[in-house]
């Protein structure tokens, strides 16, 4: 039994906090409370680099913020790569940070190639890549990856994700409402979809279990598609299913059961915006927000398993 | 007639330079010059500094070396992601460099999300974007993108490329052997290539076309599949074709008729490694080779048009 790797510590999360929730961190420069930003703008003009700093404060404040409740948290790479080398600095501070609070650490990228590109990719933000002559360790736990390219530019991924005990989410059926026009597309009455599941489950018959029963190659599943998820959660029982789209997207909360297994776990659900940015830029208590609106959804999701 | 536009810059450059050529900058540090990594480590010790700055070095005088041979570069964004911020200022410096040499540059990123988070990868690399009050420009003319997650999340894309008057080339059938598992699977006898060829027409629609009869809009297909992109070439004439896999990849360069139009146009193909590491670490004359295997491959491929 493998007790570093990413289930085991996600599964171990999930248990202590009793929390399913994924708190994403998706900062918008037009969302920051005006403190932040004008104390960061003070600093270093209108850049990039005012931009990044005024991220990473949030972001630390953020974490601090929802620590307990949170089973993980997940920063999407786009809004960084926005500010160029100084926001990508402004991501792996806030994943450095998280992981000094022991957060889990999903590192929602989507990225997807060939060969020695994806591999590239997969020691970019897992690790194990030599730097001359020092391994490199990375703080993030795991990455989402596209799968459109093919099961041999899965294995790149797989492969170091096993050697450095991290985990991998292959997106299955996204949330929103333009995944019918690939993925839901059947070949002998099997969706694409479908067969990106059976590819999941080829890649994961080398991969180790933890002690709840789950191996670390999961599956994005869109909160809008309880339907379907009934279905995957059938063929990838083993899987955890990182579930994004309630909110704003339009998952209904009352049919998230149909993601979970019996066991309560198996899924984990991601909020964004519905957590970081339901205050207005000069609210002052923003984080008293924050926490509520964390704190409900983790009890909604919680309600609804 | 938008003669800033993408396609038409990267046309000029092709009939001014009679070549079809796009250099592919892919650094890895173990095939660098032994002279450039050792100036660099004596200058920042083993970090992810000096590896950006040994890699930004060998850029340049590639550049310098390829700038009349090349109709195009494409830099492959996972190489520098792996030297964490310093590595993507290394691509921004890279990106910089070639656009004071007036080189058409490609980002190969193959990004892919759904909504503002499209938007968000569309602004960080095609510009666009208001960084506070200062409307952010890129040196970027064009980006690889990746179609899976569906046509709404081509839009953002789409839209911020046309206001910005550059590129997108959607992956259509990737060079690679698994690029079957999906990308060849057939509904109603069409692949799923080809839907993703039909796409990319529809969003063509409302965009405008350059001096030489193309639009901004292209496709990724791979030299290993001369016969399929014969099927593309009818179905997307006015699109222009980014082609890798040549070399090292198993992809016949006399077969590359297939993929260009009557007007010698339409296509432009890909080698990285087959340029740009030609040589052995402690060669000193390496731009020499560089050199001579640019103008080989700009001559071989215009042989088989």
């Amino acid at each position: 039994m493998a007790k570093n790797m990413f289930s085991q510590k996600l599964n171990k999360a999930i248990l202590e906090k009793n929390s399913r929730l994924c708190v994403g961190l998706d900062p918008r420069l037009e969302l920051l409370p005006k403190t932040i930003l004008n104390a960061a703008i003070k600093k270093h003009g209108q850049t990039n680099q005012a931009a990044a700093d005024a991220i990473t404060t949030f972001n630390k404040q953020v974490l601090d913020t929802v620590v307990d409740l949170a089973c993980c948290v997940k920063p999407q790479i786009a809004f960084y790569e926005q500010f160029g080398a100084e926001g990508i600095q402004s991501f792996w501070d806030t994943v450095k940070y998280a992981k000094s609070l022991d957060l889990v650490v999903i590192a929602d990228i989507k990225r997807g190639d060939i060969g020695s590109t994806a591999q590239g990719y997969a020691h970019a933000y897992l690790g194990g890549n030599k730097l001359f002559n020092k391994k490199v360790e990375s703080d993030i736990d795991s990455i989402t990856i596209n799968p459109f390219l093919g099961e041999d530019t899965l294995e790149p991924f797989v492969s170091v994700a096993k050697q450095e005990q991290k985990g991998l989410f292959v997106l299955v059926k996204t949330s929103n409402p333009g995944s019918k026009d690939l993925q839901d597309l059947k070949i002998d009455n099997q969706s694409i979809s479908m067969r990106v599941a059976q590819m999941i489950n080829h890649q994961a018959e080398s991969l180790p279990l933890d002690e709840y029963g789950y191996h670390s190659l999961g599956a994005v599943i869109g909160a809008t598609y309880p339907k379907s998820a009934q279905q995957f959660r059938k063929v990838l029982p083993q899987s955890i299913f990182l579930v994004p789209g309630i909110g704003a997207q339009g998952g209904d909360p009352s049919l998230l059961k149909h993601f979970f297994n019996k066991d309560k776990l198996g899924a984990i659900v991601n909020s964004s915006r519905g957590i970081t940015f339901t205050f207005k830029p000069n609210e002052k208590n923003y984080l008293t927000d924050i926490r509520k609106s964390a704190l409900e959804t983790r009890d909604l999701i919680n309600h609804n398993l």
